[in-house]
């Protein structure tokens, strides 16, 4: 494509100063003579206004940009369908990073709103370290996190509530009389697996349950992790009866496991899940999963960054999502449907539309 | 925010005209002494030089669209994943555009082209209006097609092949002794669903199978539509043996009734879906699925839009990516890992790592 007329072809064919056309393009104050001749020009040679000369104008790019560590992840997806409709709604184009889970990737994202490309940003941090409170308390755009910052830092701030969360799901397992429960855990450095072992803990005490380092066991946060885990568990504590995992990847190896080994879910061991994302249902039996509110903590941080895009002022504000317990077959859900002379009744809930593009 | 120094507030602090401060911020050749003023007039007032000055001048904003119907729709994230870090490594960033399934929004979109807000666009239509061709054979920027484009259109181009898809499945359905194999579409009036319909037909043909119209049923793309037409389907014809469904959602919803019916899955009956999305490997029995090569159309979509990035000027090229059948325990695979000893062997392929952040 050949390049398309300039600032400066255009005051050339206007027979005006490169001064002049910046005035007319930009809206100042000038003389009505000029004005024509520029327009003319500008109109003659296929001058398209474009975006980016309007937002150097009104210093708004109408867009926002949306950054977390992997566009795989459920849990971001979950958070992204929620984002991206209220901001289209509000004529703002999503912008998406994804930072590869390295934290370096994260401070060139805060760094980089000094570029003035995204009028304000949402951001998913693995981890707050010093360097993002540095960027943060200078970014030159509003910025929304999701997850927690220290307290006092001047930050719209979204958070979920793991350890709520784990705690519904062991006051639930020992109301259905469970009391061997085990806890299946991502690594110890990451923040949910920090957060839910602590938790885990904690829950236990409550419920005046031992706490046996037996029952605890660490791999990383996919299926196949959550598979080793469990099998190992099971032959060195054949007497477990339910498994809390800490995500739902985990968990679907869990059912792995105790298919093959013959145990029954969940009349032998019942199994929750958590981020309570579309694999939950898809599987069988379907899971019990612990919801921390990812699509409502999008939606939250969404709505908090209009505010702030709008002109509002106020002091930084948290916004904590409450967790919730989606009960399924793995626990104490209904196993089956019913079918009934061409009729099905029974859930049907199970991820987006797909239409097979 | 205040707002920041302009090109006026420089050019009144340097002293000079606002044409000579665009020149130095535009890198025009221009007297030292110009640019020793302009550019300590510029550090006084704290001016960063920004993208959007920076692509005024280069015409480049290094930024690429992706447009899709809906973000919830795991065949366009198959997609997603794989533009995202092609393009990204290019030092692209992202711009998502969800069109709602409105053919309107996709023609905003390549219209908005004009306002040059990326450097290219790749775009998933539903379907391929006149107004799009119109708006391709014009477009002020690259634009790769992901899905079917009439034959001399002069845009590139990114097929599937979900006709050699549907015959794959039947050919590995009828290898397995199955003679009754019913449809379990989504609406007509769509591509995948008209494309599926022909494609069974034909497949049916090829196989020496007669076609009943008894053995077909239209719903729409969701796992209840699927329940729905696989309970009307049981009551009308109990002697099927096999159900090819038009997406993985559907076939999720036939494994919810023939599980109620007390149907044994593949014994009595066998389940081919497709897509192959993470629910098929998380669904149990686990899915056998017909892959119509989304992430490897989003991967060749992201490097043939690079290619014209770069300045590639070759005629316009079309890329079809083969289907492939992803065998699993509802057709033939085994429905079983192994667990003996601590030890679990089998498959545990489903989705990305899940953090829950």
């Amino acid at each position: 494509m050949a390049d398309g007329p300039t600032i400066n072809t255009i005051a050339e064919r206007a027979g005006v100063s490169i001064a002049s056309v910046s005035r007319v393009l930009n809206g100042l104050p000038t003389r009505q003579e000029t004005v024509r001749k520029v327009m003319a020009a500008a109109d003659e040679l296929g001058y398209v206004r474009n975006a980016v000369a309007r937002s150097l104008k009104s210093r708004r790019t109408h867009q926002v940009a949306f950054a977390m560590a992997d566009v795989g992840n459920p849990a971001y997806l979950a958070m992204l369908r929620q984002i991206q409709p209220v901001l289209k709604a509000a004529g703002y184009r999503l912008v998406l990073h994804s930072t590869d889970a390295v934290v370096e990737d994260e401070i060139a994202v805060l760094h980089s709103l000094g570029e003035r490309y995204v009028d304000g940003l949402i951001m998913v941090p693995l981890r707050v370290t010093e360097a993002h409170l540095r960027m943060l308390a200078t970014a030159r755009a509003p910025v929304v996190i999701i997850g927690s910052v220290p307290d006092g830092t001047r930050v719209d701030n979204v958070r979920a509530d793991s350890r709520t969360g784990v705690r519904l799901a062991l006051d639930h397992l020992h109301a259905l009389g469970r009391r061997r429960i085990a806890l299946v855990n991502g690594p110890l450095d990451t923040v949910p697996g920090a957060a839910r072992g602590a938790a885990y803990r904690e829950a236990l005490g409550d419920l005046d349950l031992p706490y046996d380092e037996d029952l605890v066991r660490i791999g990383d946060f996919y299926r196949a992790d959550g598979a080793r885990a469990v099998a190992e568990l099971l032959a060195a504590r054949p007497d477990i009866d339910a498994l809390m995992c800490a995500n739902d990847l985990i968990a679907l190896g869990a059912l792995d496991v105790l298919r093959a080994a013959g145990r029954r879910v969940p009349e032998d061991v019942a199994v929750v899940g958590m981020d309570d994302t579309d694999l939950a249902a898809a599987s069988w039996p379907s899971l019990t999963s612990v919801s921390l509110g990812s699509a409502e903590r999008g939606k939250a941080a969404a709505e908090l960054l209009l505010e702030r895009l709008q002109g509002g002022e106020s002091d930084p504000r948290v916004v904590t999502v409450p967790p919730r317990l989606a009960v399924r077959a793995s626990t104490a859900g209904p196993a089956y449907g019913k079918y009934t002379d061409g009729k099905y009744t029974g859930e049907t809930h199970a991820g987006g539309k797909e239409g097979g593009a």
